[in-house]
This record gives C-alpha cells, sequence and structure tokens, in this order.
C-alpha cells in the first residue's frame, strides 16, 4: 500500500521500517530531519511537509502527545485540510478519548475516515514488528488497514466501532501496568527491609502467579535499581496517567488506584526523574521506608 | 514418610489426599469430624487428638488463621508439648510474621524443628496437586520436607532460612492480587460507564500484557459479576492484607496503595459481603462510578 | 460608584443587594431574567445586554464557573469588547488559576484593569454582607475597588500583586474545607458505629480544639444527616476540588488528599447527589462502614 | 483529696504540679526517680513503689503508650493487686480502645472502679491547667472526680458511660488533628510552588474560614518550617492514628483519610523524623512537590 506516515521517534522509526520491510511504499515526515534520513537509506521516501505525505490513501500518527497530533491534524495547512476523501488518517499516538473523538467528527465532516490504532509495547517490539495493536473504528475501514497492522504488529485487537474505545483501552492499559509497578514497588520495600533478597523474591513471584512478563520486566529493573536508559519514561507514564483520569472523571468513575499512581508519578517529576524509566515510581517507596 | 495433617478445610482435604496418593502414611486430625472421615476411606488413619498427629516425625497444620495455629500449637496438652525432639513441624497456613517467628523460638527451644511453607493457588489447584509451595527455613529441613511438598505442590520455592520469609513473601503475594483486583475493577468500571464491552476488554487484556493466568481468572468473574461460590473468600482477603499492613508497620514500610485495598475489603466486609469471592472488591468501584 | 453586576445567582443576588444599600449606583444583568427584576425594586437598574453594563467604570462578574466567565468576556460583544479603557474587572466567580491568568493578560492587553476577588462564605453570608473577600491585582485597582469590597464583606484580604493568587487561595480553601468535611465524615461513622451518640460528639470537638465555626456548621449537618437545601452543591465542590488539582498538576504537587476527597466527591455525584450539600461526603464513609 | 500520680512525663509533671496547687494530697511515682522530686519540693509526697501509691482513694495514671499502661496495672505487685475496693483510678493516658475496655472489665471484677479521662492539650496547656479533659465512666465515679479534673483543665466533657468512649473520642480527635496537618502540609506546598507568600496565605486561612487555634499553630510551625522542639512527636502521632486504625479495623469502618495520615507518619519515623514535631508530616508534601 502506498502509506504516508508523520512521527519517526523511538516508536514510530521501527514501525516505519517494518512497514517497508513488509513491501509498502513508504512517505515520511519528521518535523527535524534526521531521522528522515534514516529510514530514506532504507527505502523511504521524504516528504517536505505535512501536505505532502497527505497525498497517500492512508496516512499514519505516530506523535508524542495531543498536542503534537492536534499540531499536525488542524489548521490550514494541516492534515484534515490535506488529506483526500476516503482517505483514511490510523492515528496510533496514546492520545485523550477527547482528541480522539474530536478527530473521528472532524474527519467525517471532511468524508474522511478515522481510526484509532494505539499499540502496547516498547521501542524494542516496535522494531521487531512485535507490538500489539488496539484498532477501533469503521469494522471495513480497519479491515483495510491489516496489512499494515500486520507489518507493524504480532497481533491486533479489533476493540469497538467508536474509534475512542481503542484509545480507551490503551489508557487503561497504563494505568493497569501504573498500578503494577506501585505494588511491586511497595512490595520490595517490604520485602528489602525485611531482609529477604530481593532477586530470590522476584524468581518467586514470576514463578508463581505473576507470570506474565511485565512481571519479570519491571521486577528485574526495580531489584537492580536501574532506571537509565528509560524504556518508557516517567513524564510519559504521567501523561497517560493523566489522560485515563481526565476521562474517569468525565465518566463520573471515580479511580482511587489511579489516583494514586498518578499522585506519585507526579512526585517522580517534581522531583527531577522525568526522563527516568516510569519503574523509577518504586523508588519513592523505597525513600518513605528508609532506603 | 509418616506425616500428621491438621486441618481439613477446603484446601487442607485435597492436600492430605494428595500426600496419601503419593503413598505416605497420613494421619489425620480436624475439629469437626465429618472431614476426617472423608480421608479415611481414601486411606488416612484418624487421630482422637493433636497429641497423637504428633507422634510422627513430620506433622502439617493448615489452618485458617493465626487464632486456630495458636490454639492447635500452645497450651498443655498442645503440639509443642506433644511433638518429640528433632520432629519437624511445616506450617502451611497463611499467618502472620509474627506468629512464624515466634513458633520457630518456641519450637527451637523445644529441640523441634520449625519450617514454614505457605502456599499460592486455590482449592482446585490443592485438590490438583497444583499449588506453588513458598519454603523457608533450615536448609537441611527443607530438604527433608521436599517429598511431602512434591506430593503436594507443582514447584517449590525456598525464600530464605528464616522461616516467617516464607510467610512475608506470601502475605506480599496476596497484597499483590489485591492489587491487581483493585486495578482491575477500576479498569472495569471506567470500561463499562464507557460502554466497552467487558468481555472483549479483558480477552485485549489477556491477549497483550496482563497474559499471567490471575488476570484471565479475576477479569473473567469480574466481567460477569459473578461472586459466588467463593474460591477465596473476602474475609480471608481482608486478615491477609491485614497481616501484610501489620509487618510493613512494624518494619517502617509505608504501603499506600496496601492501605486503599484494605479500606476497600473493610468497605466489602462491612457491607456483608465477607463471603464473597474477595474479587467482589471490584463491586465498590462500580457502585462508587454509579453502576 | 457606578457598578455593573453579572449574575444573580444565591451568592450574586445579596451582594448586588448590599452594594445598593450601601448607596453605590447598581445596573444589574443576569442571562434569566426574574432575578434581575427583584433587584430592580431594591433600586437596581436593569441592563438589556451585556455591552450595557460595560459602561461602567467597575464591572462585578459573579458566575457559576469557567464556562460562564469564558461566555460573558469572551466574544464579539462581550466583556472584554464592551468595557472602557481604565475600567476594572472584579471577577469573584470561583474559577481556575488558568482563567485568571488569561482573563489578566487579555485585559492588560486591552487597556483595562483585571482584579479577582473571589469569596469565602455560604449564601446568608452574602446577604449579610459578611462574606471574606480574597483580593489580587495591581494594589491602586485593589483600592480602588475597597469600597465595594466594604459593602459586600465583612474583611478584605490582598494576596498578592497576580490576580490569579486570589483564585489560587479561593481554590486551596475549599480544598481544605472538603480535607474537613472529609475528616468529620470517617471520624462521625466511627463514632456511630462504636455507640457513642454523634451530637454529644459533635459537642465535644466543637468545644475543644475545633472551635472554627465551620466544623459546628458541618459536623451538625452530618449528625444530623441532613443534606437538602444545600448551602453548596457537591457538583460545585467536585468543580473546586478539579481546579485545585489541575493548578496542582501544572505545578507538580501532588496532593494526595485533595485527590482522596476529589474521588469521594466524583463517587457522591456519580450517585446521583450532586446537587445535595457537599457535606454528603459523609454519605460516603457511613455507607462504606455497613451504616 | 488524698491523690495517687503514676507518670510525671512533659504532660503529668504540669498536672500532678496543678493538683498540689488546688490543695490536693498528692504522692507522686515515676520510674525514673529524677522528675519525681522536683515535685516533692512543690509539696507532693514521693512513692517507693506503685503500691504504694495505690494506697489512696483515687489514682491518676499519665503514661506514654499502652505498654507502659500494661506494665503498671497488671502483674504480681501492680495496681489492680493493690488497689483498695471503691478506689477510683483515673485512667488519663491516650490509650487504645482495647486496652480500655480490657481495664474497665478487670477493675470491674476487682471491685475497683475505672475512669478513663484522656485530655486535649500540648504540655504547655497541661501546666497552665488549661486542658480540655474527656472523661467517661459511671456517673457517679465522673462526679467524684470533678475536683480533680477542675484542678487540671479548663473543662470536663463527659462522654459516655463507657468508659473507652473516652479514649475512641480522643483517638478520633488526634485523627483529625493528623487531618488538619495533612491539609496543611498539601495547601502550602502547592501555595510555595505557585510563589505566594506562605505567612501572606495563614494570615489569610486563620482570618477566614479556619480560625480555630490549631490552625494558627500548625500553620506557623509548617510555615517556618520549625519542627524542634516538638510539642508533640511524631511517633506519638504515629502511635495515636495507628490505635485509631485499630479500633476503625475492629469497627469494619474504613477510614482512607486516617490511612493516608498513618502512611505519611510512618514515612516520616522512617526518614528518622519521629522526634520531630508531628507537623513535619507538611515536610513530605513539600519534598514529593520538588520544594
Amino acid at each position: 500500500m502506498h502509506v504516508g506516515f508523520i512521527g519517526l521517534g523511538h516508536m514510530g522509526s521501527g514501525m516505519a521500517h517494518n512497514l517497508l520491510r513488509a513491501g509498502h511504499d513508504v512517505i515520511v515526515y519528521n518535523r527535524s530531519h534526521g531521522k528522515a534520513e534514516a529510514l530514506a537509506s532504507a527505502g523511504a521516501r521524504i516528504a517536505a511537509d505535512v501536505a505532502e505525505v497527505c497525498r497517500n490513501e492512508v496516512v499514519i500518527t505516530m506523535l508524542a502527545d495531543d498536542e503534537a497530533v492536534t499540531a499536525v491534524t488542524f489548521g490550514d495547512r494541516k492534515m484534515i485540510a490535506a488529506l483526500g476523501k476516503n482517505a483514511v488518517h490510523i492515528s496510533m499516538s496514546t492520545i485523550s478519548v477527547a482528541l480522539s473523538d474530536r478527530l473521528a467528527e472532524v474527519h467525517r465532516q471532511a468524508g474522511q475516515v478515522y481510526v484509532a490504532a494505539p499499540v502496547f509495547g516498547r521501542p524494542e517490539a516496535a522494531a521487531a514488528a512485535q507490538l500489539f495493536i488496539i484498532a477501533a473504528g469503521d469494522a471495513h475501514a480497519v479491515q483495510r488497514c491489516q496489512p499494515l497492522f500486520d507489518a507493524m504488529g504480532q497481533k491486533t485487537f479489533v476493540a469497538a466501532a467508536t474509534p475512542s474505545a481503542a484509545n480507551l483501552v490503551k489508557l487503561s492499559g497504563n494505568f493497569m501496568l501504573g498500578a503494577v509497578i506501585e505494588s511491586l514497588g511497595e512490595a520490595f520495600a517490604l520485602i528489602r527491609k525485611s531482609g529477604v533478597d530481593p532477586h530470590r523474591y522476584l524468581e518467586i513471584l514470576t514463578g508463581t502467579l505473576f507470570s506474565a512478563p511485565i512481571y519479570k520486566t519491571y521486577g528485574t529493573l526495580i531489584a537492580d535499581e536501574k532506571y537509565q536508559p528509560a524504556g518508557f519514561k516517567m513524564s510519559l507514564g504521567l501523561k497517560d496517567i493523566r489522560l485515563a483520569l481526565a476521562v474517569a472523571d468525565a465518566h463520573s468513575v471515580p479511580m482511587p488506584l489511579a489516583s494514586l499512581v498518578h499522585d506519585h508519578f507526579l512526585a517522580g517529576v517534581a522531583r527531577g526523574h522525568g526522563d527516568s524509566d516510569w519503574c523509577r515510581l518504586a523508588e519513592l517507596s523505597a525513600r518513605n521506608a528508609g532506603l
């Protein structure tokens, strides 16, 4: 397929590479030029501006946050103006439910198609085409995008017909990961202060009930107190939990555990750890235990 | 081996059966007689009192709580008085770290051996010899018990040389399960109020990052709002989180997530759901969201 | 002075009356006409639209929320367009710090003066000219407004030269009131479940350390479980704590108690109590204790 | 009256002095001898042991915690054995509801009278006979004690006929003070990070709705960040909130704000601030905000 791709950060670069590898014709755009050139050597064409990328049947955006997506989609020379009738915008960024709803509405009015398809997975998973893709939108449109999803991920889940449902699932998933990290942080503080070996402890956890790889991944980082380099930055973890709380607030759903995780990420960022891995949340529990 | 077994509840019955199946010579004692008889037909001998059970090289206790274990171990005609020199007491109940420390000391003074070996697993796992056993104590003593552990569990983990470390690991594990249930409860409240199908949602969670069976088990119960019969009662969940907080308090380890889970279990019990499955924790999130 | 007054709700009506009583020349505007007429009989002139109110040296706004203030101030025929050079806008509504900052900037650009002057006090205090007024802005401008403040309140406090500081103080004050209500709710649940008489208990609290009238006011409502009519609606309490958390989030200040109060107000609103007095927060503690 | 007095710490010394000043005949006992001698010069007799103090119609205990009270009351040569029939034990220490219930029962069985009478007030208030006394027990017995209460306090409140009700009221009051401190700590962190002057802010709080002296006392300490010397130690604040949570747990009353305050005091103690004033709780909010 002919695909436009906007946003070549840690995640986007790997994803665009995988589209090329799968034989798709990819034209890329990134605000800073350097990253686009690395993809050019892998066969991508480089667009001069957003408008040029939009001369495709499908355009993927993979950007940092609501602000970046808003900047690229709205305004005079931006995506919504540039995209053709029936063209598809696949928004794979982790954005708010509110912005996703707004994009759905605006694309609809412009006669365009909007599919939300945020992903689970760290940059290594993006590079290895091992992402989990959560797609939502018109069933036919999602089907049209499937070859692209196949190129980038290990599996695609269709959440619902309303695009923003995929964003909600993604945000709730990141909340649940935050809860896992918080619970590990508190448990490790207790274990360490009781004199039990953290690595032995982790082995027991992951060898019994907590067999999901996330426990191993995060537990190892916490046991090693190794928070650099960041697989996923604490500032982004804070952003996502904020977005989860925003939609919870809008729907009148109290989420006290989400509030707790939010407050702890906020403390981490306030203490200057926004660029550390979000697992550094565990350090707060350790510090508060006098460790 | 010749094994005494005290406590034939939901868990203990299955465990004793598995010891018999593995060819061990088992003499059982239970406060209410009926349960012992069921085991007799499977080949167990029935003891008239605690003292009779204690005329064995190894005695296992699998009781409800600290109170029950204290009643069986201390006092004039009880275990500590009745057990011989070098005999082993394997305490498999979920008890407090403080009681486990006290048992270690008292058995030591009596020239007896104390091994703590609490388990992870629901009654079905106990029946199927699929428990995870967390053992701690003198390395040689633990080794001596291994054939028994092999008969009851799928795998044994040795936590440390201090027996109570196993109890700590068990309690911290139940805290982490409580955290999983709380996070699922909040996420499902949000998802349901947003109109996303809960079963579809659960499929996405368990098909992506949350692949540990616990998420499937608890998530299904929550999606189905099926809290009877209880695999593990909320009153017991409350008891365990209380014990986790007690040791955390003793070691000056603040655990705000554990406090939150405690407060929610306490609300569930206060509302009359102590006999429901502890997953019913999720109902509080649903109710507070107006569902 | 010649004063325009916009917003004749529970608070605004009493305040406008007091301006009239103090001899000021008041022209009022309210979206729904009925309330303006009641003031006309007390000597107020009625404006046909916002623009007419703005032909005064000072215009006071006392509106429900950010949305109402935004609607009145921005747009083609609205306050900022209609107000003359050097005219003063006194914003007495409880609004966000962000909107207050924006108003300060926009009025400055228009050559106008902006003073923030939110108040502490319930409708009865507004009617009795017993409000506490928290003013912030250019010192000279605040001084110019003092005769008006004297007519409406019992005392004026000048918070800072930055107008939004007054809004911050107001929001933080409402957070602290929310904390008082939450603490009373939990304490009363405990007291009632222990069989102590709630009124006797309240008498002890207020007769000893908790002598501020707020404890008496809220404690009595909670002891009587009398949540209608609302002196201050729970939905507004939720709104204010949301605004407090928004500025805390923007400044990276974790406020776990504010999060807790927010989540409990949200539960109250989700359960259909948005129009009850915000003291009904206490009911959640009672319910969770099985009362 | 002839009064025995046990426990001459920061609080007890002042209280015993005031009994002497009011003309009562006081015999004192303290574990460490030095403090008793200071009272001897004011006219007190010094007892050699607990038994000697108990040869009086009324004996007051004012000790640090449950452990100290248990040591003095139970055992072979202790209060309950030494006290005569119909003699009154006034327990003014801040102890658990459970211990108070136990004392009531044991004294009753011994034909003695038990009155619980914990106090609100810092050491300066004890020295100035300005304590608030919360008494509970048999009405006639409380009346008998009134002259003593009058000598030590500014006002006595009778909580109920069950002695432990007074302890419950005291503990719940300390919980509410903890909530005030937490709310001040969070508000000051927000205010400081927003650039508002903390002392100006405090002046507004205490000049408006938060007029109770506790807000002035604690707010000033927090604004000054002056946590030494301790008027009331954080370790004692932690002890009291623990006791409040214990009775709440026993009565199935979830108190999430009490849990939050507990966890923060625990963090303070774990970080080595157990001997600081309990207001230092505010420092945690400041640190978590990066201040």
